[in-house]
């Protein structure tokens, strides 16, 4: 039996991997959970799972939970404070890290330092502080599982063969929401339309990277780090049909691709129980009804976001954390109607072009780039929106 | 410095062999050499590539061979026992076994009973010994390496993964030369239409295999047993552009497949040089350019051959043996323009209609059903050309 925490436990990637919880009892125990506000949906789980401490990010979200579960055989924390707690000191052999945003790279962080191993979910962590987070797992043994499809599938096509073989990674991309609207169209685009993804249902954060293409800006970054590859072997195919999740080429010419539906728990649950395979009883992908896969090259005009990514790794350092600072600040005015959907890239660009990138040899060198992003980007959209 | 012996050398798979030898001298060593009748090609690649020994199947060719070879340091056998000798006696590490057809089935045993790995790129001798072959291959601790372009992709799909956790096996099929041609306008196809493939330059009988979809009911047969998994467990699957080369469904519904543009050097140098990949600077597969790949299912009213091959499967035995030898019979008669390309599953059909199988516990066992199936098949053939 495997002991879980689980961080970000109500979010789409949390609840996934409870439903696979659910469905192998014997496998799996849940010791920790931590949510950002939503005390509701944390009690539901705290009565099913029954972990024995759990955390909220929002204190009065916490005392609310802690009068609701007054009886129940459960500490409740509060406040980042109360997260890393979880993170580092329960005794977990894996944390699945599924916090949205920045705000995850912290407590992944103090779990890698704890020795736990991580089925990560949080693009952000490895885009903020990639090569520390590398740095620290080499130093205390920790193997990084990915969970996104798209790393998940390099992971996966890249077991058996040689590293030293590998010629280019091929990140596929859906293209989003917006990937059939003209330029001339995307300005006038509501959140509620760039929110229509057409494979995957996610969070809204990720749903809008998905149409901006940040998404995959962001998973170039990923990549970068989660497999020590430099980005100018990280390539990205749009394939709208979310199929082949990802490829790998080799010195050969010849490709190692993994396919599947769209759904996150097979690869949860491949990070949950590496090496093994887990009889998921879910559909299985029959080519012959999906009957055509389609492939086609970016289009940096329209969702210049990409490009911003391989530029972030290009000057490194502190560079990516920056670019993904703005972006979770430009996604933001955008979703709460204040920016336009044209404007997202221009607040990141115009961010990192203000910034100079410093090396991240420390948390505090990620999370300073971070602050001052998230200021300056606020600045960009206060000139917008005033 | 690798050393090979390629029985079937002036054949398509020899060749390209040959062609991978040329590009890396240093990695491999030219030690026999094999071939049926054309003594002119073998000329040449005993000039270039320098063998100690060759032999030819056809004693005539043998004489003029060692006519115009009287000045080299080669030894010239003849006949099956020359072709056994090399197999068996020479100092190779490997022996590429690209023989068409039946016929190399002796040598290839011969070659697994010196304890030489093997790269199998002729079918048959799985598919009328595959027990007895990997038995053997077992007793003298030989590997055996695909090289078709669908086994070697499972093969690739494999490594790295869990055996335990596979639940199918999924061939791919170009669909051949007659894929778009009606059932009524089947029987009036000329060899010539026959033998237009789509993507693969591959010899006659294999090319004719490939319409019939008869090469992928061999094919069913050899991944049985080189990959010891039950008929029930392989699908086949029509995707036209042989991009996706095949792939493994595992039990999480992942799966991981082989893609690449139809070169036979991608998997000819991946069986001669396992696990390593060798650079040899092919065009890469360029997705965007190839823009879509499409799948349906196998048409078993216009090609049965394709169930014959499950049917032969269930039955067990020599049963296989005695298909292909038909099979072997009808094409022949159909490229010379006896029989109806529509006659060659009929005749496949009704010689294992007559057929009370036997299990393979000797090579004798597989190859005088072998020679009952020739004698069969050719009385059907007669039957309907008198």
């Amino acid at each position: 039996m495997k002991t879980l925490v689980i961080l970000g436990s109500t979010g789409s990637i949390g609840t996934n991997t409870l439903d696979i919880v659910e469905r192998f009892p014997r496998e799996f125990r849940v010791v920790g959970l931590t949510a950002g506000s939503n005390d509701e949906k944390l009690e539901e789980q705290i009565r099913q799972f029954k972990p024995s401490v759990v955390a909220l990010s929002d204190p009065a979200a916490a005392a609310r939970l802690r009068q609701r579960c007054d009886s129940l055989p459960v500490e409740i924390l509060a406040g980042q404070e109360g997260l890393v707690q979880i993170a580092a000191d329960t005794q977990a052999e894996l944390v699945i890290s599924a916090i949205v945003g920045g705000a995850g790279l912290v407590p992944t962080l103090a779990a890698i330092r704890s020795g736990k191993h991580i089925a990560l979910a949080n693009k952000e962590p490895m885009v903020m502080a990639g090569k520390l987070m590398q740095e620290e797992a080499r130093k205390h043994g920790v193997r990084i599982f990915p969970v996104d499809s798209e790393h998940s599938a390099i992971f996966q096509s890249l077991e058996g063969h040689r590293r030293e073989d590998v010629r280019r990674l091929i990140l596929t991309a859906s293209g989003g929401a917006l990937w059939t609207v003209s330029r001339e169209d995307l300005p006038h685009i509501t959140p509620e339309r760039a929110l229509q993804h057409p494979n995957w249902k996610m969070g809204a954060k990720i749903t809008i990277d998905s149409a901006t293409l940040m998404n995959k800006g962001l998973e170039i970054v990923e990549a970068r780090w989660l497999f020590d590859i430099p980005e100018s072997q990280i390539d990205v195919l749009i394939h709208r049909e979310s199929i082949i999740h990802s490829l790998v080429e080799y010195e050969d010419r010849s490709m190692i691709a993994q396919l599947g539906l769209p759904d996150m728990r097979t690869p949860i649950s491949y990070a949950m129980r590496y090496p093994e395979r887990m009889k998921l009883d879910l559909p299985s992908l029959d080519l012959t009804e999906i009957a055509t896969l389609t492939f086609c090259q970016p289009d940096h005009e329209r969702f210049p976001c990409l490009q911003l990514g391989y530029e972030s790794l290009r000057v490194g350092g502190t560079m990516p954390a920056t670019m993904n600072a703005a972006n979770e600040i430009a996604v933001d005015a955008f979703l709460n109607g204040g920016i336009r959907f044209t404007d997202i890239p221009e607040i990141v660009r115009s961010t990192m072009d203000a910034h100079t990138a410093k090396s991240v040899e420390s948390l505090d060198d990620a999370l300073s780039a971070d602050r001052w992003a998230r200021e300056k980007a606020d600045a960009f959209v206060h000139a917008l929106t005033r």
